[in-house]
């Protein structure tokens, strides 16, 4: 797994649907349920007609994380929830985590930093064990 | 219309249901339409039956803004669509919109700053007018 600056990326061997069909089991081990789905292939096919790779943002969210992030700093909604794309490109499946701990540092408010913490530890788990 | 670091933010007049339908016509406007859309009230009503104020997260795309920033920088998905949030607290109804530009800076490519820049400026008018 390899760490930039906003995201936990890796590539995983099988093809697109198999990985994003784990990305799902392993995001709900740690208890992060898909809450939006956006297939960017197909909508900038139907708005642009331009032709990619597969390419999906899933929309993840710990309820537990979110309600307490949002208690906190009651906009934070909009650096939620947590992205998780899934990509084609060179014949390889590439997935990218947001790093909650870059998203959360946006909102530059310190209490928000063990919840932020708690996220990327259960989102990094779950990206390794693809 | 007030920035934070992260959010463009402002009060508007109406309840929480005209507010939404507003955001939604004048993101159009602008050329984004709305890909994902998360009710966090009823997620956290159904996951943890917690009570909260209504709560809407929009997922707003230009498609145009997002093709090109993609291009540039593949794993960019995992900061999109451009969130709004609609919430309502202590009888007001709250919009915030992601700012394009601090988000686009979390991925510290300068070919994104432009696209960014105009991403701002479209949400911008958008929030103005509501």
């Amino acid at each position: 797994m390899d760490t930039t600056a906003y995201a936990l990326t890796r590539t995983v061997a099988g093809s697109f649907d198999e990985v994003v069909e784990r990305v799902r089991t392993e995001l709900a081990a740690e208890g992060f349920g898909v809450l939006s789905e956006i297939d960017v292939q197909a909508a900038l096919q139907q708005k642009l007609a331009l032709d990619i790779e597969p390419y999906l943002i899933l929309g993840a969210c710990n309820p537990q994380l979110a309600s307490r992030g949002i208690a906190l700093e009651p906009d934070l909604g909009v650096l939620l929830p947590c992205n998780v794309v899934v990509r084609r490109a060179d014949g390889v499946t590439h997935v990218a985590a947001m790093e909650p701990l870059a998203a959360m540092r946006l909102a530059a408010n310190d209490e928000l930093e063990p919840i932020a913490r708690e996220a990327r530890e259960r989102i990094e788990r779950a990206i390794e064990r693809l």
